[in-house]
């Protein structure tokens, strides 16, 4: 739509697009509002549409995701994360914690280790997706109630992961943001799910997902009205067998290119090395990384899941130090915790 | 146990391993009773049981899946699909229909195709996982109707998809067998429920699961109580772009020397071309396959999903006289239909 | 051109050609003479050339390979080795023989006994490509000399691979037919040598090439008027840790539709497990290859190289019994010592 | 070998390994000297030499690449490359250029943008590896000429590829470091060729190369004398489709921590997208690179070969500035010419 175009404009072209069976999306924008269509749509239905008063372009949109396009929505799109924004012009968010919440003194010391290194999210899991049913499988509901207790003491937000769309609303009332794991990246009915809620959402890609695959599922929950959701970049499954997974780093300026959504580079899982952490962590940030996601336990020896790939509380807080310079470096404002 | 362990001395062993805090998981065979237990076991423990009456031996189990496993189930495990046995000595099964159900007219024109030329179950996606949100979802509950009339009309056995575990009681009522697809083989929370339901599950192995992974998958569903379970090689992502997939033969002899349940070939996922999808498929039987599953569409070019790895209905009697021969050179057994 | 163009016309054409600053590569067939050109064509040089004498058609080719394109030849090619016809509608080949040539006894012995069990072709390393610098890289010339006798005393043909243009000439003389192996798939320095000279080559699949690339390469050797190529298929680099490559049975049937030139299977490589590779042979038969490689070694537990992937003598005439059943299934004739 | 060893000593020992029958390689260090041993040694071998005067202790290497180990060089190795160093705690070297050698104004005209910008050493392919027989392959001998010239006119370094043993010493006569490509990285005549003459190398991984692999061919080249080995990450084969290679960052630090030998990156390569060079030419630094190669090309449009991944004159400036911030928040040194 042309700037300044009045309501009654816009609505006149969403019904036309109607008329034609098509379902029209209005996209708000800082300066213009935009309206979306999905699926094939005729060039009857465009000529039709491009003479309507109010209307300043009909863009065809070649992306076969949309609502995750830059085509569609140009300017980046900042997420909320409890009080935290990531993405956009914010400082880099760093999001810390176990792999899983153990007990509560587990996830307390490390809620406050992470908090006075400079993290501003915290995360743990409660539902543990295991690739053998004989492991730990997590502490469930008891784990987010955890979580919260870790909130209420230190102020962090909380992010953590749902499995099953059974339960997304018992996550969605404890947690500030979901996540949605790699095993789960194309699990449509999770999707849809966390796309009802009012939530934001941190997807992380499938082990062996390409960057396009990553965006048509962010494409599910944006389709369903859940504007914001985070895309985390966590190594794919290659030949190489030193490393757990190849952090894809060219993933992350090729996202900031074709989309407008925050990206998270978690080089914890991206390496499965504890001491490749944090060199890799440093090239995230300078490959554009809005935020990173690193896993951090009090005594990694003694995790129940992920150990080997988990920093030390002393680690954690060197790595931010350098993390600092690194995001300066590349003109990106560092957070409040992670200043000297 | 020994042969002849009397249920007296079984029931004992079980307590005692009990008393370690083990879970003891009692598998009947043709021969004589085995035991397995999961997780870390002690030596002591082990000594412990050994000395007990009707015990035959103590053997560690080196995989990580266990009730998957030959070394726990020397035997092959024959699944019963319908009336169609699948597995072990019977003859090669063939799964066969379109992608997606469409329309009654599509669905049962296919089914009798297939059943002529000599397939036995039917294959069709009532729920289907699509990779974009804007594509053709399925037809839900009403394509399960469809199957379970084309089922009424042919006699073929029904294998259909389900996505979600909220979905499993309907698929189950309905079908013969459920289908747990590539993207949700490490999808837990649905491994369990297909576990805890009777019907039959046929698991097809993850785009990049290793198949180590995909017998974990399989033992979630064994460890809920469904020993029924059949594995598909249904292809990997590689680096090769001619191909949608690359067909791991090499899995079907591997899985068949570490498991003891049926294997299924899928050619039409595993190449996405129509025209490599015979002789991929009869890679598959000489390979030993215990099943093969065939996409078949009335209009391949006008399929709302995979047409171009569909086979028309000549193709696939075209194949199936093909598979007779290559399935009698390699000594199994040839399904009715598939005789000259 | 037209059937029965006369040679003046053909000159002509090429003459034409020539003066577009082209290429022209005549390319006589069983029933015409084609003309194929490389480079950027111009669409004047193609409706001067079309307007000719005896042009039947100006044919452009899609594939960035030319003289390996089916397109371009359409008719198999069949390549001898020694006597022996490999492709078209020649008999299955069966080539075997030990990874690397170790000693006189362990050479001779294992061509007899391959001999004897129907394989026609023997294969043996000479100079060895290993990873390592400290491993056994092969006898050199002496093996040269060992296979050569091994030659005399059996009637088997040799195939043995070169590793650098050096040793192409000493290889060719010895030789019936230049293995170039998956690390020198693109080393075109040694393409460019094995194209100029007239002994067949085989020319293994590197070990994460594209079927296009595999093509291109053979096109080096092709561009170089060296017709006899042979395509092996030897298995690619995938995420899958069981086996030590991924056996690419899909790119028997696309090898032999893209391309005129006959497709070995290596089955010993292509899954690096000894119990392997008869059920992944067997799959190679029947997905269409005109030929098979086999690992053969008297004591595959003693072999300074390759050792886990030998078969037995016991083992690979077991084999030899079954691929008999599966070629004739397929419609193809059976090697004469695999007879029964 | 204890601080302080005399020569007399050392002959001792090497004397006694002789006639173990093991090849002993003395390795002096800054502080002392090692000797080094490769394929299997007995255990009498080791206690042997461990009673001998003069020798600290007796270390096994659990390696299978040993002069290119840490275990045993622990020392960074500087390589010189003309009068640059690279590796160890030498300021981040720049290596900049085009794909290939094309003219004298295009080879010049690049020489003097990188080194204007702050690039120390020149590279530029004359003999070039391509898929397709039909592509440009290099000016050769003649591009070796203009690559002289742009030397003497700039004092750039000069870094060349060699493609087959037969150029090496012409390449050697006429650069400062042959560079051995990624489709050389196994072929082991060249490797052998290139440790024999004392030019430094640049090393190449493969395009489905593990790192261990990269460190055995290191360990060819080292094996033959030539001590100056420089490692390149230019990115691996994936199934991601938008690059034309992912960037396996995680390489850099774990190479790091595997080998004293300097690590080079290669982002034009590793992303095959002029508009993902820079960030993650950042990245690299960010994760510890001794040393970034960048292809530049006057115009990109119309290069003959590599043109959409060769950055601009005034995009690789632009780059050069950046790098200097990040190379710096990393506590490394910055090249001269990329000081603000």
């Amino acid at each position: 739509m042309k700037r300044g175009a009045s309501q009654k404009e816009i609505d006149a072209v969403v019904a036309r697009i109607q008329e034609f069976g098509i379902t029209p999306v209005p996209l708000p924008g800082a300066e213009r509002m935009a309206i979306g269509t999905f699926g094939t749509t005729s060039r009857a239905a465009a000529d039709a549409v491009e003479s309507l008063p109010g209307v300043a372009e009909v863009v065809p949109v070649s992306r076969p995701f949309k609502l995750a396009s830059r085509e569609v929505i140009p300017d980046d799109t900042v997420v909320r994360v409890g009080g935290v924004p990531v993405g956009g012009g914010a400082p880099l968010a760093v999001i810390a914690g176990p792999c899983s919440v153990e007990s509560r003194d587990q996830l307390l010391a490390t809620a406050r280790a992470v908090c006075a290194a400079g993290a501003t999210i915290l995360r743990g899991g409660a539902f543990k997706p295991r690739s053998s049913p004989y492991t730990f499988r997590g502490l469930g509901v008891d784990g987010l109630e955890l979580l919260a207790e870790a909130r209420a003491e230190t102020g962090l937000a909380v992010v953590t992961e749902v499995l099953t769309p059974g339960d997304v609303d018992a996550v969605a009332r404890s947690a500030d943001c979901l996540q949605i794991g790699a095993r789960n990246m194309q699990n449509y009915a999770l999707l849809d799910a966390a796309g009802e809620q009012p939530k934001p959402v941190l997807l992380k890609r499938g082990i062996s997902a390409t960057v396009e695959e990553l965006l048509l599922s962010a494409e599910y929950i944006l389709a369903r009205g859940n504007r914001n959701v985070i895309l985390c970049e966590r190594g794919i499954r290659t030949f190489e067998r030193y490393t757990r997974n190849t952090f894809d780093v060219n993933a992350i300026p090729l996202l900031k290119r074709l989309t407008h959504l925050p990206v998270v580079g978690d080089p914890s899982h991206g390496t499965g090395k504890w001491y490749l952490v944090a060199p890799v962590a440093l090239a995230a940030v300078a490959a554009g990384a809005d935020a990173l996601m690193i896993e951090v336990h009090p005594s990694p020896d003694h995790a129940l899941s992920d150990g080997f790939e988990s920093l030390t509380f002393e680690n954690f807080a060197s790595l931010m130090s350098q993390v600092g310079a690194v995001t300066r470096a590349v003109g990106r404002a560092v957070p409040e915790g992670a200043r000297p």
